[in-house]
């Protein structure tokens, strides 16, 4: 017989994690819904609701409180019982980003409504960790701004940049510059935090941000693609969070050959997609020296600078139409710096795409990034990212609730 | 909040449903064990287990009976009570596969255990409705073999040639000679069956084979590659079977391009890898008419015929190279006529990704698809698919059992 552990791990739940994970993912919801909805009596619905109103956990709105955030359940009127919903302020996610010279801190509730957000630079060399006490201390002002302690956090995950091995828990391999290389982030993190701290790499922390609350909101089959320094991405497959695969190391579209008769490139691989639609790559082949510099060349109508970004765009939509015939995804949502050239470097990618994948797969939406965060989309994605793990933070909230009635049914 | 609607679906379950769940995706349990996972008392537990074992969906086995398929719950000794595991013989799984010039039938048990097995020829211009037709007697025949009818069936699954459209359930779009083509499968087979009718193509449904009962067996993040006239794939990404994408366009590796700069596809594509991999490619190449005249020359060690597998060898391996840096699969299985050359053309495959794919992505074991089973791969793949909806045949079971006791606790 065919096993399904996601599943089995849902089958094994107590009627309190039942009950609080319904109204976690579905939102608020009526004493008889959330019955029907976790198959158990009404009488079992109130018992252990009570339990959890008491602890903090859960609380009781009104109709038209519902869905708004950080409702005090006392001012509640008590004759118009019957909505619940989890608190949204039972506990709180945070995610730091780390890139070579910065780092973004995001602290939210639990309904991810942002609660504090800033960020702080770091000197190119700093070495990791002089990086990890800077981010805790920017954690803990955030906290501090937000009138929380670390004991609120029910999460924290991190981005850092390049690949994370899942088998050993360690960012690499070493990268020219990244200080993580070699480091299990999660180890380190967790001596100082008491909560579970998850890794991911920047541009899949963006990616995250992006199918949360972004252009990929809704949708169950989308590409994220960063095109920056690198070339990064993030999968959403029929819904779910791609972790990157048996050992992490995938998501690397920048390293996709666009021609195999190109250049080598030191991963191993021949003409990959970054030797020519990476910000590096197009600044090199104009000679410019930052983005600004490009953008404005490009607003000018300069004849090279609209010919390099047409080829950046063509090449990619190649290996989008090969992507787009293995997975068919929905929606392709193009972030990074370059994405800020816009319809200059998103149409080509969209006629090529359009001319090169089959008959069912070649209309996915190519759309722009939407979340205008800079550096602190990967941060924000981070805090969604813990927000994601409902069965951890179900466990977790439980767990701070101190409840009587749990398991009494 | 992040909605994840897999887990959501989990639990809008009432308890017999949890139970039967349960025992279906874990194998054989004691009472306790069972009720812990499901998170209910032992006294509900055992209310519902009187009333699934009466109605024949739930048996109770001693200890070293459990998990041998068939035995009846009357020759179990009442004082060896404690084991309880779902009923293999409570329904049948079908599947049926149509190629081109064949169809071939698959009935299961509800532990996957083979009932019945066999093929029929169809000519090339036969059209659908009549292959329609032979599906039908074949699986009525098959059906009658294992002393069963269509109302002992809690699913059926079908396989045809060419992606599906997940949108309107429409094969196609049209390829040459392909019977199905703007045919909604299952509705044409719903009018016939009274149960839940699935569909697949063919590749997909070899590679849901492989994943339940061949070389993908316990592995969670794997590609199947059908080297055959054609060149299709199945995904399994995390443990979940990849369903094709938004539009279930995906899983199209023979349109990969290979080569940017090669010819023409009439699939809008340029190089794509059937021109090099697919076994009419090598056929034409070698001038050689089918494939037992290319196994012939390749054992006798022919230079030409080493050299053109070598070479689709490597073009596959360059695809997958750009696959694995991607998805990052544990393994890869090559199925299809083309793998039956074995080494010749898997070395090459093996050699060319070890050089391509970056660090953690590039030791994905590569090896041959272990189902000798020729045509019949597909069908006992869609009868593998029937299985793995779990869901859907808990509530056929549970409809089918006439229970008194469902919702009393």
């Amino acid at each position: 017989m065919a096993k399904d552990t996601g599943s089995l791990r849902a089958l094994r739940r107590t009627n309190s994690e039942r009950l609080l994970s319904a109204l976690m993912e579905h939102g608020a919801l009526h004493r008889a819904e959330l019955a029907r909805i976790c198959g158990v009596s009404r009488t079992t619905v109130s018992t252990i609701v009570a339990d959890l109103v008491m602890g903090g956990v859960v609380m009781e709105v009104v109709g038209d409180q519902v869905a708004e955030a950080g409702i005090d359940a006392s001012e509640v009127d008590g004759r118009a019982r019957g909505f619940l919903q989890a608190n949204p302020a039972a506990g709180a996610a945070a995610g730091l980003d780390f890139t070579l010279e910065r780092v973004w801190g995001h602290v939210t509730d639990l309904s991810g409504t942002t609660l504090a957000s800033d960020g702080a630079t770091v000197a190119r060399d700093t070495p990791w960790q002089e990086r990890l006490t800077t981010g805790l201390a920017l954690l803990d002002e955030l906290l501090s701004k937000a009138a929380l302690d670390r004991d609120a956090l029910v999460g924290v995950a991190i981005g850092v940049p390049g690949p994370i091995d899942l088998q050993s828990g360690v960012v690499g391999p070493s990268l020219p510059g990244q200080a993580w290389a070699g480091v299990n982030v999660s180890a380190e993190f967790g001596r100082h935090l008491a909560v579970p701290v998850l890794v991911g790499n920047n541009t899949r922390l963006e990616a995250v941000a992006e199918f949360t609350w972004g252009a990929g909101k809704g949708a169950r089959d989308v590409l994220y693609l960063g095109l920056s320094t690198g070339i990064g991405s993030g999968l959403l497959v029929d819904g779910n969070l791609h972790h990157g695969g048996a050992r992490g190391g995938g998501g690397e579209v920048g390293h996709i050959s666009a021609d195999p008769a190109g250049a080598p490139c030191p991963c191993g691989n021949r003409g990959c997609l970054v030797q020519y639609a990476s910000l590096n790559a197009v600044l090199k082949a104009l000679s410019f020296g930052d983005i600004d510099e490009l953008l404005a060349a490009a607003e000018a109508g300069d004849d090279d600078t609209v010919r390099v970004l047409r080829e950046a765009g063509e090449h990619t939509g190649r290996v989008l139409a090969n992507i787009c015939n293995l997975l068919n995804p929905e929606r392709i949502i193009v972030g990074g710096e370059l994405a800020r050239a816009g319809d200059l470097v998103l149409e080509p990618i969209r006629a090529t795409l359009r001319r090169s994948a089959m008959a069912l797969t070649r209309d996915a939406d190519v759309v722009a990034a939407e979340l205008d965060l800079g550096a602190r989309a990967g941060a924000s994605g981070a805090a969604a990212l813990v927000l994601r793990q409902t069965d951890q933070l179900v466990a977790a909230l439980l767990a701070g609730a101190e409840l009587k009635s749990n398991e009494a049914v």
